[in-house]
């Protein structure tokens, strides 16, 4: 075997993005202090194919060029809006009807692999580095959902415990949804040039 | 519900941890730039309870500081060693009877969620930020893994896509194996005190 070039990697272009169906799925982010998380988080929102990232509090935005070393231009293929507060945004989620589940240590927990079908619409809420959720949010969340943790430290960085979570949550939509784990909406790579 | 405290949370103290059964997994860290991703691939090896963490080429050791930042003290959790050269490295394990498992996009994709039991003792190998998995690696390799991508980027920060891939890895390990998802050897939470 060898490795794919670059060109050869399947991929949507910017504009068949636009217009690709989303996983149902939107990310608020709570408090994030780093710019080097966020950037990280927005590439890997990009690739898990959410609906929406909402960056609340003290958060910060594409409007920020610190994140753009992590997000790679991720942040122009991810749609983001800012809110204030985090759970007045939480709550009109909810109210439209999305399950919201908060990636925390809770006393009532749920693997991020155990996330069924009917749990869709879901807003995945990640909080702060030192403090986690916040618990106005946790207090309107539906679940929490963990990453079996099995070391002494028994904490991940945020943006690495994002990228666990979404994984396990888009492959469950997709599973639920009768769709293939690989996109079936990005064309096959073609094979290079004969020389 | 509510958020468990510090304290609350079940972990294996440092002892304890150094005569568990860890996961059987080597990872091989060849030629990782940022010692941000190092630190962060280091609390996430505690958090998976690996074996092994080999750092080769200019991927930073603990001995550099820069990494401790990202670390959190997991640089002082995780057996490591440092490997000049990753492939005179991955070979021995491959003699030793190990599965080379490349997280790269080849020619030849298995999803990370498609290891098997058969595939243990593995020995993961994440390469460089800018050129992925070195071609010597991969020609040695048994296997490639990949994590589904779905957007217009198609890649993901390299701490970022070792979390997701390792969790899929130890899972799959220890449904072989017949182990609950959850640590069956860390103690319960011991309720907070009432007052």
């Amino acid at each position: 075997m060898r490795k794919l070039k670059h060109e050869e990697i399947p991929r949507l272009s910017t504009n068949t993005l636009a217009i690709a169906t989303k996983h149902p799925v939107t990310v608020l982010v709570d408090n994030v202090r780093s710019l080097y998380n966020v950037g990280a988080i927005f590439r890997t929102s990009d690739a898990a194919r959410i609906e929406h990232l909402v960056l609340a509090g003290i958060t910060g935005t594409p409007n920020n060029r610190g994140l753009h070393k992590t997000a790679l231009g991720a942040q122009d293929m991810v749609a983001w809006s800012y809110a204030k507060d985090g759970a007045v945004c939480a709550k009109g989620l909810k109210n439209k009807g999305y399950t919201i589940a908060a990636l925390e240590i809770t006393t009532s927990p749920m693997l991020t692999t155990d996330v069924t079908r009917s749990m869709f619409p879901l807003c995945l809420v990640v909080g702060n580095e030192l403090v986690g959720v916040h618990d106005d949010l946790i207090a309107l969340a539906d679940v929490a959902l963990e990453i079996p943790l099995y070391g002494a430290k028994q904490s991940l960085n945020v943006a690495v415990a994002y990228g666990i979570a979404i994984f396990d949550i888009v492959r469950a939509y997709r599973q639920g949804a009768g769709l293939p784990v690989r996109p079936d909406d990005i064309p096959a790579p073609t094979p290079p040039p004969r020389r």
